[in-house]
């Protein structure tokens, strides 16, 4: 298991400057986006970058969930400034945008397809050698400072693919609680649930040891290995924490303690799905959050319809934990006790009920909307969203059981309503 | 906190020529000891060497607890070689002795204690590149294969001492639980032993923050961190498999499910105390191991007295924790706990006290020597132990509160008789 370098710790930050000169970096390009340019992350990055004589440009051209077209023009800049290092400040569409640019800059003569994961790209493996990459998350949610993973919106299909190459991912996460108190509360909810499914994706995920075929060498080991003895810690320590702080977290912008807790889960569950992989509410999401048709989220301050990340994943995660319990029940009744469930009495058949109705009332403490029809979808719908899943292969295939389409439409109706 | 590249399952070792291959490897040093030169783990990393066209040549004159002397002649034999990869076949001797090799070659004009630790080497951090390093570890205790760390004695003042830097941390550890199986009784408890006190010394570290005075520049952070949310999470992991199989693994060689995770868990301590440090128990083990006069522990095939790592190291254990339990008395409670005492009725002044008392009831039913008197120390050698651990500063520092030299005295004499 490929593992990741993070610092963690109020005020780590204001080191990036000195890290880069360690580096030996000379140019290096910012990367982040208007909202956030204009916050303290930023300046901090600026001020440390000024300190310590390093030359900069900044890109704060970032979309907040990136497509195809963002990306080219993120990579377009990085291509023309011949940077040395990479610094991404901000959410996964930031360090995803920046891991993009960093390698089709390091890979002058690729086509863009060349990398995104097949079966939409061409899935080709990174042998070339990328620029050191510093990312700084500043919301807690992604886990991107930990993955070699880059997702973006396909616009031509309307569906949320990614790039994903142990070579993409960061030289070092500089892991700052301080960053977490500008978020708004929806931003902290939202992204909080795609630690949440990180957590319980990885750690229902596919044993890796159940994985086949074997790969015929160690090289083309999927950076998806399915749930391993070391996942599992980072998963189920991630769940504990957000079992723990989520709700505080949203509530209060002050609550520093909870803040702090789950900008650390983000990274654990992130080193864990980074391993381990995540499987159906992920692969389902894409659709959810590229179908987007009129749908704008609270707190998101973006010009176009979106749906968040976080909440396009665990919007199905009750039907999709219903459907998958019957593979690992344990694990699944240990995933509802971590929730708060009592499950002291339950038996191995009711582990998929329990978990859904745990994190269903989670979800409605949490003022979610209520299932994809809140968001706008409808049961026409579900042969587009089923459609849309199919190529998300790479993730829905480390999922415990395997799964029809006739599996996906039935979980797509049951996420329609959820309360 | 820099974490280290591990694949874990039953046959991994037998991939290790196609890694070098991928590595680009064309003339290879394979380290082990006499020992084991004989056994299936060592026959398996060569037949993959071959099979894979990888030439190497063997060094099995690795001594088990290494000296300088021993030291010096591994890396005699690898700048002669001019490798450009090793392999480490063994416990932590073969892997120590592995990694002072490749930097003493990378490094051909350096003095042999230009790396080792201060005060009694120069402490010189290392700015070389050093060759490619796998581990395969043999033994379930020293974590080496995740560590930056090499222990040898220094005979001239009789006393362990080490090496520590980040670039010594093997590129890849193949942990293959089936290496296990071989390991005679006593080995694996002692070799256990190292585990739990990997685990509780981390955990009860200083904690990251407490540390002074803060490294001006990053790249000055010590290998050693003190304890910090990462590393809690190996050692509380590892703590808790040293709990439920260290009996099992040692009475049932055949046994394994309790083997395996000894294994697993001797990988997770590694990698927490890797990050946060150990203190007292290993500081003071050195001079342990060091001083050693006629004792020859049971199960090991040595021509020499010898008092295993892991024996020095928990020996000291019961009164190590009745010391520092006034810092941190719930963490202190919370490890008692773990390793099965009922703890629901303890008060804080009481943390010392039972968790010593767990301790002894474990070493107890381990068969475990009846403390240092059992072993050929008596009242006279404390002033030298106490003066070898003088020079451990590296690790001493890290306990959670400073000891004087009286604070020393008197955890060795503590420790003479056990139970």
């Amino acid at each position: 298991m490929a593992v990741s370098n993070i610092r963690y710790g109020a005020g780590v930050t204001k080191e990036v400057g000195m890290d880069l000169q360690n580096m030996g970096a000379k140019n290096v390009c910012l990367m982040t986006d208007k909202n956030l340019s204009q916050l303290p992350p930023v300046q901090i990055v600026m001020d440390s970058l000024v300190t310590n004589g390093i030359n900069f440009k900044v890109y704060d051209n970032v979309r907040v969930e990136p497509t195809d077209r963002s990306f080219l023009e993120a990579i377009e800049f990085a291509r023309k400034g011949a940077f040395d290092a990479y610094v991404a400040v901000g959410g996964g569409s930031t360090m995803d945008t920046c891991k993009a640019a960093n390698l089709y800059a390091s890979s002058l003569h690729s086509d863009f397809l060349d990398y995104v994961s097949a079966p939409i790209g061409k899935g080709k493996p990174v042998s070339v050698p990328l620029k050191p990459l510093i990312a700084v998350p500043t919301t807690s949610g992604t886990g991107s400072e930990t993955t070699g993973i880059a997702i973006f919106d396909y616009e031509q299909l309307k569906v949320k693919i990614g790039i994903a190459s142990r070579a993409l991912k960061p030289t070092l996460g500089l892991v700052d609680p301080r960053h977490t108190l500008h978020m708004p509360g929806r931003v902290v909810a939202n992204s909080g649930f795609d630690v949440l499914c990180h957590a319980l994706e990885s750690y229902s995920a596919l044993p890796y040891h159940m994985r086949s075929p074997c790969p015929s060498n160690p090289i083309f080991r999927p950076a998806y290995q399915g749930s391993n003895p070391v996942s599992d810690i980072w998963a189920v320590q991630a769940l504990r924490i957000v079992a723990k702080y989520l709700k505080r977290a949203v509530r209060n912008p002050d609550d520093l303690e909870a803040r702090s807790n789950m900008h650390l889960a983000s990274t654990f569950a992130g080193i864990g799905f980074g391993n381990a992989g995540v499987h159906l509410c992920h692969g389902m999401s894409y659709p959810i959050s590229g179908l987007v048709k009129t749908y704008k989220a609270k707190d998101y301050n973006v010009d176009h319809p979106l749906v968040p990340h976080g909440l396009s994943v665990v919007l199905t995660s009750p039907a999709v934990f219903t459907f998958t319990a019957q593979m690992f029940p344990e694990r699944h009744l240990e995933m509802a006790e971590i929730l708060g469930a009592d499950t002291r009495t339950a038996r191995a058949a009711d582990a998929g009920p329990v978990l859904a109705d745990t994190l269903r009332k989670f979800l409605f403490d949490l003022d979610v909307d209520d299932g994809l029809a809140a968001i706008g979808y409808s049961k026409a719908d579900i042969p587009a969203l089923v459609k849309g899943t199919l190529p998300q292969e790479r993730v829905t295939k480390l999922a415990p059981c395997p799964q029809s389409e006739e599996d996906l439409s039935a979980l797509f109706e049951a996420s329609m309503k959820l309360y």
